[in-house]
């Protein structure tokens, strides 16, 4: 048994970078902090020392953890916490006639160097009432942090937490690519859905905004359109390509491409198969090729899958293979993916044996369309032949629960516990500051977390303790710690 | 009946400003829209003249209509569409060793001066299928403009018919408030959805950042942690308040309130109804009003609202009365928000009566906590008392939904129509460009949307049209437009 003070660490050091987006000011909060600000001020109360907990009260998703997340942007935030002139202006004109010139000069001077900040590390699973920060400080400029650290933290914590779900679903040995853009809610929504994705275990996204400013892996080939963009095989007007180890060139690629059709087509295992395939997919899939020859995914389903898309995708992975280059693989967007996976499979075997291009089976085969933990795990049930997921909609907006609560509570002034109290019992807030210990077993796993008050003393190996278990509040139980 | 061509005008003129959010940039993209581009560049087809409409085909919530926003931002993108070398740079590299100089110098030149924008007006009820905007341009440019255009469009639209539906429920009476920044989906989501929700008929936000960048109107007081952040009476030490027309002063305020607070208690209708109130609150408020003498609205649920938080209210509001000023009225943050609701209603009119206050007994009333439209019809069922409503999580996180599938898709290249073909039968593509008219009956309501081919005859009144019902693709109707 071992016992570790996990959680609310201060955070100091110098940081220079504001946060991520340049909306992110002082002014990104709700107008009733200025207006408490300014009653604070107006009282002198304004530098009582506050201390406030973040926290939310339920695990989202129906689950049974939460992923915290947003704390780098929390640190930049409060580190370059600063009013300019024109926002002063702003607030003092929002403030509605009652604003003395006091104020404006206060919040002028105003940063956040008198305000402590504690915090659980980012990344950190996490539980429901257990502080995910604690911010200490006068209490006027604490109050105007309320908003802003509650949208850091909320958003970032829920998709967090939401591909940690996925990737849990999905297991380790499979690619997960966020694909979440043009559905997140609004332009930082997506490339929010992209770090905390990754944070959370996605591989990469697709998210080139994302890629630039996090250094996250990007991944993307073609979608649909490019595919309908084509007619036929005679708009491509450069057809040479060069060998993988350039020494040599295939003049006519498009023709190389066509006589692997027509052998796949007529070869002993797949005659009959399919028919004549779809000569715009063909085009689009052989001019995506010359363009990316050591990096062809096609998308495989904007025709038909089994009777025109793979056969296709393979005429062109073969004819590459005969210049030495290896295709990547497939994306399916639409259909039964689970059976889809599996012929897609199958006829790559196939091409395998029949023609001994060795590894030909071994193809990545990628899905996409709305998927999410269920049809996740209705595949895997299913059983299917996926390498890697594209996930985006349900990833990217939380679908199943699109906010996590995390609140700001007021829990001591002037060394004073404070408490919000409420006829529901899960809304009372817990007075005073805390300290978090997570317990591991002999074996190394975590046990259970335990809260207590800043000053008692911690939890001790062989020692008996009296808890209050925090999931009912109701009731209690003793830990033997042994 | 009257034919209005209600969709598609072309947008043109002179745009100055960028995207609200500077996050906006040609970078907010998928990366395969960046290995298309490529791939269209290198096969010497970028230049081809593509057409794309961008619409959705399902209303949200399960409603019948859908609000179009997104546009103004949408402008914003295209007309300040340019990439910094930076960005070429780091493009250039994700395309991970395929990528020839040339493609560096075409990106370097490119803007959208050859991009023609069709759109709906913002605001305007829309319906699936129809396009909400149709660009015309080089096939490659307008290909990178797929996923910041959906990403700005797909979430304005859904908050923005979220807040529509929300002011559906509550009636036109009712004062809307947007209280979500706190549990947005990141920093912009919190800023979109105070704009969009204002756009979508909300009177207010709380969001200051969105109050400043677009001109919305800002409410809001004070919080729980303001009350529990006093203890007592004796923290006020400044009690002097001058009267609302600034001929008298009163020097202790606080024992006006003291006084009103005894007043009410032994009055003849309200005697027994309520016991010693709480301390903090009646200081916090006391503090608020010596602040806000022309703004006193006041939270009064932080530890009982019957028994303390409105009789504290009241003393105060009426101390605020002998001094000429006009209280605003009161915020319920929990609880059952009817019966609150009334019964404050009836403590107004009971004080207005005892004390002959002209107007006591019309105090507004403000609720909040986890509102929705379900809570909200629920309220109008049961019958309330409540002026104003503060929405926030399932406004601006789009709860029950959290997104809608816009999507783009290509209809014509070199003036050929084109098509995604689909097994799932909503997700086939209509090709060809289109132009759209809403049908007015004689009363000058809207009667029905019709799509038709860009060089079909627009319908003429008195005319029988043979029409195929989008909302099923399978019917067709008769529509006799008399």
């Amino acid at each position: 048994m071992e016992v570790k003070d996990y959680g609310l660490s201060r955070v100091s050091g110098r940081v220079l970078d504001g946060p991520t987006n340049p909306m992110v000011t002082p002014l990104l909060t709700d107008l009733y902090q200025f207006t408490m600000a300014y009653a604070y001020w107006k009282a002198g109360k304004h530098q009582e020392r506050a201390v406030f907990d973040l926290y939310f009260r339920k695990n989202p998703f129906g689950g049974e953890y939460t992923i915290f997340a947003g704390l780098e942007e929390c640190i930049k935030f409060l580190a370059n916490f600063k009013f300019t002139e024109d926002e002063i202006s702003f607030v003092c004109e929002s403030l509605a006639g009652s604003c003395e010139d006091g104020f404006c000069d206060y919040l002028r001077g105003l940063d956040c160097s008198e305000v402590e900040l504690y915090a659980t590390p980012e990344g950190s699973v996490v539980f429901p009432k257990v502080p995910l920060l604690r911010i200490e400080g006068p209490v006027a400029v604490v109050q105007l942090l309320e908003t802003p650290l509650l949208n850091l933290v909320n958003y970032a914590s829920l998709v967090a937490t939401n591909a940690a779900r996925h990737r849990f679903v999905a297991g380790k040995s499979k690619m997960l690519l966020e694909f979440g853009l043009r559905r997140a809610q609004g332009p930082d929504g997506g490339i929010g859905a992209s770090k905390y994705s990754y944070i959370g275990g996605f591989d990469a996204t697709s998210n080139v905004a994302a890629g630039k400013l996090f250094g996250i892996p990007l991944r993307g080939t073609h979608s649909h359109a490019f595919v309908s963009s084509y007619m036929s095989l005679d708009e491509i007007v450069e057809k040479s390509l060069r060998s993988s180890d350039g020494s040599s060139s295939c003049e006519d690629f498009v023709s190389l491409v066509q006589t692997w059709l027509n052998k796949i087509q007529w070869s002993n295992s797949l005659r009959n198969v399919f028919g004549e395939t779809n000569q715009s997919e063909l085009a689009a899939f052989t001019s995506y090729a010359l363009a990316f020859p050591n990096n062809f995914l096609a998308l495989v389903d904007t025709y038909d899958v089994m009777r025109s898309g793979i056969p296709n995708f393979c005429a062109v992975a073969l004819a590459l293979s005969d210049l030495g280059y290896k295709a990547v693989g497939i994306r399916l967007d639409s259909g039964d993916l689970a059976y889809l996976s599996f012929e897609a499979r199958k006829f790559f075997c196939t091409i395998e044996k029949e023609f001994g291009v060795l590894g030909f089976e071994k193809m990545i085969i990628t899905a996409s369309n709305d998927l999410n933990e269920e049809t996740l795990d209705a595949l895997n049930k299913q059983g299917h032949e996926v390498d890697a997921f594209g996930i985006g909609t349900y990833l990217v907006t939380c679908f199943t629960q699109a906010a996590l609560g995390c609140v700001f509570k007021l829990v001591e002034i002037n060394n004073q516990p404070r408490i919000k109290l409420s006829e529901d019992v899960s809304k009372v807030s817990i007075p005073c500051k805390k300290r978090c210990y997570r317990l591991y077993g002999r074996e190394g796993y975590p046990l259970v977390d335990i809260m207590t008050g800043e000053n008692e003393p911690s939890p001790k190996v062989k020692q008996e303790k009296i808890c209050r278990l925090s999931r009912t509040l109701e009731r209690v139980a003793s830990i033997n710690l042994s």
